[in-house]
C-alpha cells in the first residue's frame, strides 16, 4: 500500500502483530517492567526479517516511559541510567580506552529536528583535554576521549552528512560513532516517549528532515550506534492511517452495513488508489508534531546526553 | 460539523464561496493583480456576516504571493512595500506622532510560532531615543515612537499574554498596537504565502499555540492592528478534511455507486460522527508544518520587519 | 577618586578593609565554611553606612564558591541548596501561599548579560496551573505561584525595564519580585565565582547594560530580592585599576625609589587627573569578560533557577 | 616588550609607522575614498617584511568606514559591494565554475565570536542543488557551487578546527576556501568599524578564541581567502597599552618632570618587568568587547554575507 513510515523496529512490528502473523527471523524479548519503564528489544536475525521489518539486521533496543517527557527535577536520571546500561552492553568498554564520535544529527533550527544537536551541547568532551594533558586528566577511569560534531544539514552546508562525517573520521579516527537524531513514528502516542538504541547506525531515508544516506559499520568503518527519540509524524502517515481506519470502520460497521458490503467488493488496489488520490500532494513536505514540543526536546535532550555522559564517566 | 479552524478571514469565506452560498454582510473586494501579488480585501460589515463567518467585524486585507517564502536578495521588498501601503492606508499617519507598540506574539522556542518575536528582533526601535534626544533625532520625518514587546507565551511566564500587554499599555500609553502573529490556515497550500493584515485584532482561540484571549480595540483601548502569516494547519483539520474529501468521493464516483448510495443515505450528523470517533483524541495536542519551516519564518520575518519599518519611516 | 564600579557590595567592603578602614554602620559576619563555600553577609544598617559604601541599607549575602563555574554532574546542587536555604530566610513563606514574579533582566543576545533570561528559561512556571486547576495541581506542599518575564532591555524595547515590570504588577498582583541579572564586578577573581543575594533589590548603574532604574520595595510596592552573579568587570575599572597599582608600586619600589619619592609630591587629585587622561573615551563603552563565559552562564544559570526552584518546592 | 596582538595588518603597519620606522618588503597603498569607505591594501612581499610583521607574506586588504555598524535599511549594501569586487579579484572566476567552501569559524554562543557562524547563516548555499539538477539549475550566471561548514570550537568538539576542516576537502575537494572569523584588534577605536580580507588564510594564534592552527594554502592544498572583522581587544593588550602610555606620560610631562628624569634611567626592560608584575595573571583569558556587540555582529554578518553571495552571484 502506501509506505508506512516509521523509524522505530518497535512499530514496524507492531504492524505484523497486529495482523496476527508471525515474522521468521524476528526476536522480540522483553525486560520484566522497572519503575515506569519498559525495555524491549527487537532482534532481526536474518536477511528474510531485514527485507520483510523494512530494516537491516541488527538489535533494536526500546526504552519506553510514559512519564518521560514531563518535569522531574533530575531530567528523569533513572531514565539516564537504564540508558547508560544499554550502552555499555553494546559498546563494551571494560579494560578499554575508547575514542567515541558523537554525532549530533538534524537541523538546531526547527524545533522537532533539534534533538542531536542539543544532545551535543550538553555532552562531556574529553578528546583534546585528554590528548594534551595526558590520560590521567581526569583521573583513572575518566580516560575515554569524546569528541563530538553537528554536522548541519543539506540545506544549510550545500553537502551530504555523509561527507562530512566521513571526511572528519578520516583525520580523527575514533572507534566508535554514537548518531543522536530524532526519529519519525507512526503514531502520535508514541512521540517524546520513547527511546531507541541500535547497533545497525541510521538508515538512509530514516529521520525527520530525511537528511542523509546510510551511516553504518559498512559505510563508516567502525561501529555506529545510534540513539533517537520519535518527535514527528509524516502527515502523509497521520492522514492516510485515519482514512485507512475509516473504510475499514466501514466494512466493518452494523450501522454502515450496505456500504460495507459494497466497499468489501472492491479491490485492496482499488481502495489504495482511492485514498491516495485524495492525498493532498504537498503533504510529502509536511510532518505532524506536537504543541509543546519544544519542552519536550529541551528535557529530553538533557536525559540522553546525561545517559551517554553517564556510560562513559560513570560516578 | 467539527470545528473548521482557520485564521484567515480569506479561507473562512471561501467555505461558503465552494458551497455557492451568497453570505450578506461580507464584501470581497480584490486589487488587480499587480507583480505577484494578489490583494484582497474581505470586510464583515454586519454582525450577522460576523457570526456566520466566525470572525469579528471589521476588514481583512489579504496579501498573496506564491514566491514570498522563496529566496530574493531584498527579502521580498516589493511585498514589504505593498505591507507598509496597507498600514499606512489602516493607520492615519499624516501630521501625527504616533505612539506604536508592536507585540511580538508566539514562542520563540518553536521554529513555526516564531515569527512574532522574530519581527520584533528586526524592527527599528524610536521610542526610547525620540524620548531622549527629542523628535529631531532622527530628523524631521522620522518622529514616530516605536516600541515593541515579545510577552512569551502561558508556559513560560505563568501569566496571560493579555495581562503583560495591559500592564505595558498602562505604564507606556501608546495610539496603536500592532501584533505581529503565526497563524493557523485551513489548507497546507497557504502556509508561508499569504499575509493577513486586519483592523480587528487577535480574537480568542487563533494562532497556533492559541495563547491568548481578544486583544481587540475593545479589550486594549486603543487600535490593534494584526499582521499574520499562516505557518501551521491543525492536525485535526488535515485529517478531518481529507477523510470529508473520502466521504464525498465515495458519494460522488460512479466507479463506488453503490457505496455512494449507501452513504447517501447516512444523516449528515451519522457521517460527522463516524469521523469524529476515528480521529485519534490526542490529534488536538498536534501541528501540522512545512519541513523547511526555519527558513520561511526567517525570510517571512524579514519582508514583515521591513514592511512596519518601511510604514512608518519611508525612505 | 574615579568611580570604582562594582555591584558586589563584599568588594566595596573590601575597599575600606584594605585602607584599615573601620566603616560604621556596616557589620560584616561569615558563616563557619562548609564544603567549599563561604556564606558572608554585609549588612549595611544606617544611612550613614549607605551612603560611604555607596548602596542602599539592607542585606546583602554573598555565597562563594571557587569550583562554583567547573564542570560537575548535578550543575553542584550543593549550592543551589545553600541559595534555597537563603531564600527561605528572606521570603518568609510558612504557612503562606505566595505569588513570586521572577524577573530575568538582561539581553539574552550578549553572552554575559544573557544570565538573566537564562535563569528565567529553567525555572519551574506554576501560576497559570494552580489559577486553572486550583492549589493541589501539584499536591499540598506545592502551592506558590510562579510567575516569570524576560523584559528586554531598552534597545530592544524602546521602554525602560521598570516601565514593563511595574505594569506587569499591577495585571498580576504578585507578593515578591526575585530579579535575576548579571552583576559587574571591580576585580576578574570574582567572575561567575560569587552569587549575591540581596534584600534591597537592584539599584540603579548596576549590572552589566545599565538597563533599569531602581526596582526595589519603594519602586514597586511589593519586596525584591535580587540574585546576581559577576560576569563582567567594566573596561575602565580594569585599566585605571592596573594603573593605579603601577603609580602605588612606583611609590614604593625600592628599585624606583627617585620616582617613588617624586609621585610621593604629587597630589592625590593630580595623579588621578594623569590616569584619567590617559584613559581611551570610548572605554566607557566596552567590558571584560573571559573567553570561558558562555559555559558559565550555562552553567551558572542552572544552579540558580535550581536553587530557586527548591526554595519554593522542596523536594 | 609584551606581544602585542592584533589581527589586523594594518594596525601592525602602524606601530612601525608611528616609530618612523619605515618596513623593508612592506608597501602600503590606499584606494581614493569613496563613499564613507577608506580601501587600503597591505602587501608584505618578502620574508624579511613578514617577520618584523609577524604576519605571513600576502595581501591585507582593510577596508576601513566609521558607519559600518549604523543601522541602515540595507545592512550597507555599498561596502557589500565593495567587498564584493575585492573578493573578486582576489578569486578569478571569469568563464569558470568554481566550488568554494565557507567556513564559519569561532563559537556560535560568545557573541563576539559569532560572526563566522552568522555569516554562514545567512550564505546562498548552491552546491547540493547544482549537484542535484545541474549548472542551469539557478540560469546561466549562477553555477558557482558554494558549500558552508560552521565546525565549532575545541571546546565543544574535542577536535581541532583544522582537523574537521581537512576531513571535509578531502570529501568535497573544493576549489577555494573563504573563511570568516572574528579578529583581534589592538585599539577599541577599530572594533565592528574594519574588515580585513586577505590571501593568506588564517594564522596561528588569531582570533577571538584562538582555536585553530594556519588555515592557508600551505596546510589545506586549496587558496585560502580569509574575512575577518576585529570585535575584541584582548584585555591585557588594553591594560598594558594604557600602562604604556603613563609611563611615556610621566617621561614627558613637565609638570613631572623629576618623575620623567627618574624613569628615564631605567632600562628598557626593567620597565617592562615593572608593568608585567602588575598585569593580573587571569587577564589572558578575558577579553574587551563593546556593550552593544550583539547588534554589531548582527548587522555585520550581515553586510559579509551579503558581499559574499554578491561576489558569486552578481544581480
Amino acid at each position: 500500500m502506501y509506505q508506512v513510515r516509521t523509524d522505530l523496529a518497535l512499530e514496524a512490528r507492531e504492524k505484523f502483530q497486529d495482523a496476527n502473523v508471525e515474522v521468521k527471523g524476528v526476536k522480540v524479548t522483553q525486560d520484566k517492567p522497572h519503575g515506569n519503564m519498559i525495555v524491549t528489544k527487537v532482534s532481526i536475525e536474518t536477511e528474510n526479517g531485514a527485507k520483510i521489518m523494512g530494516k537491516p539486521r541488527g538489535n533494536y533496543i526500546t526504552l519506553e516511559a510514559p512519564d518521560m517527557v514531563d518535569g522531574d527535577e533530575d531530567y528523569h536520571r533513572e531514565i539516564s541510567e537504564e540508558l547508560a546500561k544499554i550502552l555499555r552492553e553494546l559498546i563494551p568498554m571494560e579494560k578499554r580506552e575508547l575514542s567515541v564520535l558523537v554525532v549530533g544529527l538534524g537541523n538546531r533550527e526547527v524545533t522537532p529536528d533539534a534533538l542531536g544537536p542539543r544532545v551535543v551541547d550538553n555532552m562531556m568532551i574529553t578528546r583534546h583535554i585528554i590528548r594534551k594533558f595526558g590520560k590521567y586528566a581526569f583521573g583513572l577511569t575518566r580516560n575515554h576521549q569524546i569528541s563530538s560534531i553537528v554536522p548541519g544539514v543539506m540545506a544549510q552546508t550545500g553537502m551530504e552528512t555523509m561527507e562530512i562525517i566521513k571526511g572528519v573520521l578520516e583525520e580523527t579516527k575514533p572507534d566508535y560513532i554514537i548518531a543522536v537524531d530524532a526519529l519519525a513514528a507512526r503514531s502520535t502516542k508514541r512521540l517524546s516517549r520513547t527511546i531507541q538504541i541500535t547497533d545497525t547506525g541510521i538508515s538512509p531515508g530514516s529521520g525527520v528532515g530525511n537528511h542523509r544516506h546510510a551511516m553504518n559499520k559498512e559505510s563508516m568503518g567502525i561501529p555506529v550506534i545510534a540513539i533517537g527519540i520519535p518527535t514527528v509524524v509524516d502527515a502523509v502517515t497521520i492522514v492516510s492511517d485515519t482514512m485507512s481506519n475509516l473504510v475499514t470502520a466501514m466494512e466493518e460497521s452494523k450501522r454502515l452495513e450496505n456500504i460495507g458490503e459494497s466497499i468489501s467488493y472492491l479491490e485492496e488496489a482499488e481502495k489504495n488508489e482511492l485514498i491516495r488520490e485524495l492525498l493532498s500532494p504537498n503533504l510529502n513536505t509536511m510532518f505532524v508534531t506536537p504543541k509543546d514540543i519544544d519542552e519536550s526536546v529541551k528535557r529530553l535532550s538533557y536525559t540522553i546526553s546525561e545517559g551517554i555522559n553517564m556510560a562513559f564517566f560513570p560516578a
